[in-house]
C-alpha cells in the first residue's frame, strides 16, 4: 500500500478532487448535503456488512479467496470511502489528520500495560 | 489536504501501520475479524449520522461552526476511517486503488451528457 | 391499524411463530444467532434509509404516492420488523412490553412543560 | 408473548397512539419526516448491533444472562421499534400486514424441499 501512496493519482486529496469533479459534471452537488452524505455512508456500510452477515468469523476471514465476493467487497469499500471523502470535502475536514489525532488520543486513553 | 498527504505520518499506509501496532500492543487482533470490523464500521457510521438525524439540510451545512459539534464530527469521521482501514488491512484491500477503480467504472456508467 | 391488531394472524406473537416455523423448515436457525440477527436488522434499516437518502424532507413525505416506491418501502419495513422479531424470539424479549416500558421512562425523562 | 398481545395497552396500534401523543405533546412532530425517522431507525439499529459487535456467536447467545446487558438490549430494541412504528404512522403503513404479506411472498420464493 506504500506503493499506491506514492502514486499521486491515488492519494486521498486527488481522490477527493476526482469525486468533486465527478459530482459537479453531473450537477449532483445539490444532493450532497452533509446530512445526505452521512446517510449514504451508513447505507453503504450496511451493504458492506451484508456480505458478512451470515458468515462465521472463520468464513469471514477467507472472503477474498472467492473472486466474486472479493470484487463485491472492494466495490463496497470504495463506496464507503467515496462518501466519507465527499463528506470530508463539504465539511472541510481532513480525514487523515482527524484519524492521526484520534490515534494520539486513544494511545493516552488505553495505555499498554 | 494536499499538505497532509505529503506528511508521511498522515498517509493512509502509515495510518494503517499505526492502527495495526495499536491493536497488536493491546492484544485486540483476535477481535478484528473482517465480520466484526464491518459491523463496527456500520456502528460508527450510524454514530456519525446521529449528529445529523434531526437537522434540516441547511442546518447540516453549518455543523462545523459550533466547536462542540465540529469536534464530534471529526471524532466520528476518524472512527469510520479507522475501522475501514483496519478492515482493508485484514482483507489485503488497497482502499485508494479500489476507489480509483470505482471512479473509473462510474465515469463509464454515468456519462456526462 | 386497530383492525389488523384484532386479526389473530397479524398479531406480533403470531408473526413470530410464523417466522420461527419458516426458519426451522429451511434449517436456517443455525444462522440466527443474536449477533447475526442484529447485523441483518441494521443492514435492512440501511436499505430502508436508502429509499430516502437523496430526497428532500418534503419529497420524503410523498413517497407512498408512487406505487413502486410504496411497495419498496413496505417491503423494507417488513424486513426490518422480521429481523427485529426474530431477534426478540431468540433473546426472549417481548418487544411490545419493552417499548411500553421505554415510553413510561421517556415520559418521566422528558416532562411536558 | 401471546399474553401481552391480549393486553390492549401493549398492542401495536396502542403503542403507535402513545408514540404519536408523546411527540405531539413535545412539538416534535416537525422533526418526524419519513426521512428523519428512517435515519433514526438506522442509528438505533447500529446501537443495538454495537452490543454484539465484538462478541463471538456463542457469547451473543448468552447476552441476556447479564442484567446490565439485558437492560441495554431491551432499551435498544424498544428504540428500534419506536422509530419503526413512528415511520409506519407517518407513512400510513400497517407493519403487521406488511410483514404477513412478506412472509407469504417468501414462502413462494423459498420453497421447502
Amino acid at each position: 500500500m506504500g506503493v499506491t501512496d506514492s502514486v499521486p493519482h491515488h492519494r486521498i486529496a486527488a481522490l477527493q478532487d476526482r469525486l468533486a469533479a465527478f459530482a459537479a459534471a453531473r450537477d449532483w452537488e445539490r444532493f450532497h448535503t452533509p446530512k445526505n452524505l452521512a446517510a449514504a455512508l451508513t447505507v453503504e456500510a450496511g451493504e458492506l456488512l451484508e456480505i458478512f452477515q451470515w458468515l462465521t468469523p472463520e468464513q469471514s476471514m477467507t472472503v477474498m479467496e472467492d473472486p466474486e465476493s472479493a470484487a463485491r467487497v472492494e466495490d463496497e469499500i470504495a463506496d464507503v470511502l467515496a462518501y466519507l471523502l465527499q463528506l470530508c470535502t463539504v465539511l472541510g475536514v481532513d480525514p487523515q489528520a482527524a484519524l492521526a489525532a484520534k490515534i494520539d488520543r486513544n494511545e493516552e486513553r488505553f495505555p499498554v500495560r
